[in-house]
């Protein structure tokens, strides 16, 4: 069942560790069949140079484990939130990666201070609030997904697709889950940059709005001209 | 002579060095045999691509040598201490791994700033004081064990698996010597986005009891939901 | 045609994400054979692992495609101007390297601070005025490339082979596009350096005109004696 | 003729790149034969991976070249001075290795702010004076190592094995070239953790006398218990 979307996330798991944006197991990779409405997810706790295609774990957007030995990521909840609330997207991914984290640890969005942003996030990358006590408590993973849409209320997801949970980490997503991984390991490089720029500036300017959009829509809009595949 | 031991315990000795957390000799990792009461530790100064399992040096609690034609680390009587007073730990490891390092020799312990740190570390991961001159000149390394336990007075130890010893580095531990190694790597990795989030944020606040409650539960608690080991 | 600068060119870009100046598809290098008036260029979005010496494309001096089914680089019309208005040259790199990057973000010129800097850069690597409105939404790239040729007015280009465009990035250039890798790879050490002593040092100032005069002169001037080609 | 040493001068230079204290071709290990009073070192702006045993390059104390077809290291009078002025050194190293750099661009000493340090170096790493406009214009290479030996006026280099030359870089030595590079590495180390501590604690005061003779004794004094080999 889903011989090839498994194959996909599976690739998709993996590349996290080897553009090392995961230690131990602390990343996960997931996509979804928008036409079986089924999902495909890393299971938990399980060391990457261990893990197989077949170990993926196959649930219905409501949680069920349609398939698959192993108990799913524990944040599976937050991913099915986002695949719920954002049908634009076909893959989700959820690192510790050091600068995004470090952002989201000090509460703070990123702004887009060099083409180097602009050409994938479309304005800053934002920061959620805070999670509330009752939230935490309560259905945590599912909270995690909702303060996520609550953030991108009004917003199209693959504008700017990627954002950081205040205290924990960010989330990145994309058509499929290669996309998400690409976009993770854009989302860390940008985070990098952009704090190495706040030390050598203190007081630094996002970019204007003319040149964020020059850059992203030469990417993505349709006149895009960057790359091959686009007419 | 706990042949298995030494294997796991010079496999975590190399796993130091292949997790980039030790230059030259700069580390060492040991386990223990509970019901023998000894030890299996790293011979001192041995370059770690030519270490063996059989160059393991067997002691007993007091430090007499059981087995091993090599001297011990250094550091054993440190070692020494913390599982005489630490009885519900099974490894240890030393190292100067630069980020956590650069927290000890600033003397700052290192706060949770968010759940990367709170999956692991039950509150702050705290910083000795520095030792006293008559505890420098006498019985260092065991002096060293001594302030560590001095800085765990009624917490136990699993619950904040590592201390930054003032101006000098951190020791880790765990179930085992893999673990206290695993251990070293989180602390690292939590050092380093603690420093850059300081950077970024001059007077950031530790996160809330609850999140920190959450996280640490989520992985370690009696209903811990991570991974796949645990019911 | 052009079969020898063609697999040069291939492999500076090669090189570039060898070097680690390159994530994803972010930089392009380029060649000119100054007889024929023609360059060669990196396709547009291509992967470095996928990437073959025939598929290089070949260009004349006003952007027409003179061989090559693939579109060139997106950045080919800033390559174009200065191989026009820089005759020395004979290569060309942009990368989105990340500490050059960060003061290009932060607007600032990178002074000679050091000896290592004096040895290919023969006063400070300046960073372009950020570009008009109308520049950005007129010819973007070959204004990309006017702005550069502005800051270097009444400059022999080889004696300071690199440049910081504001908000975007680095490129830099040598006498063929091995060297303008090579100043690639230099720039963005340079560039890690400053930023790293002026947190140290916060009002640092730039090296005497002396030692700048020597340490560039002992590896680029008539008298150089680094090395072993010259004489 | 001295064909072990040469083979043990070029290991070091390769080790030099090994341990990523190298770009391109910027840096330079040397060993003596104190009997024979003839020094080897690396030729001049020859890549790594082109160099063999044999390229070695063997002079006199005065610089005559005794053997070799190439040109010696343009640093080669700085290593001379070296030799001739701390007669109990028989290896040398020169790199631009990142930290020790931006700690000599920004001309602050590095001072003993923990154990790592002090395993090492008994003090301060010192900075030089900046070479004053007629040493620059004069014999250059020579004057950076008269500015070397006036900073140690008095000291025993074995004990402080390296220094921070003002806005150029460190040099480093020891009793052969492999610990000359050994020390490269600790040098680069201690001057990252240095710097990340001072982020984090602007105003740090460097340890206490006592801790830094109990741990540079541990591992050099007569007394000395670290490692296999002392007794």
């Amino acid at each position: 069942m889903l011989k090839e979307l498994k194959r996909k996330v599976w690739q998709a798991n993996l590349e996290l560790k080897k553009q090392g944006l995961v230690i131990h197991t602390w990343g996960n990779a997931s996509g979804i069949d928008r036409e079986k409405q089924l999902i495909v997810i890393k299971p938990s706790g399980v060391e990457y140079d261990e893990l197989q295609p077949e170990d993926m774990v196959v649930l219905d957007l409501d949680g069920n484990q349609v398939e698959g030995k192993l108990r799913p990521s524990s944040d599976t909840p937050t991913h099915l939130v986002l695949y719920k609330m954002f049908p634009s997207i076909g893959g989700v991914v959820h690192t510790h990666s050091t600068c995004a984290t470090a952002w989201a640890q000090a509460q703070r969005p990123i702004p887009p201070f060099g083409t180097t942003h602009a050409d994938y996030f479309y304005g800053d990358v934002p920061c959620t609030r805070p999670l509330k006590a009752e939230e935490i408590e309560g259905q945590y993973e599912a909270e995690t997904g909702h303060v996520i849409v609550e953030t991108f209320q009004g917003k199209e997801p693959l504008y700017v697709p990627g954002v950081l949970v205040a205290n924990h980490g960010p989330f990145t997503w994309g058509k499929d889950a290669a996309e998400a991984v690409y976009h993770a390991v854009v989302l860390e490089e940008v985070a990098k940059m952009a704090m190495y720029s706040c030390g050598l500036q203190g007081s630094l300017a996002p970019i204007d709005r003319v040149l964020l959009d020059k850059h992203f829509m030469r990417k993505h809009g349709k006149n895009a001209y960057y790359g091959q595949s686009k007419k």
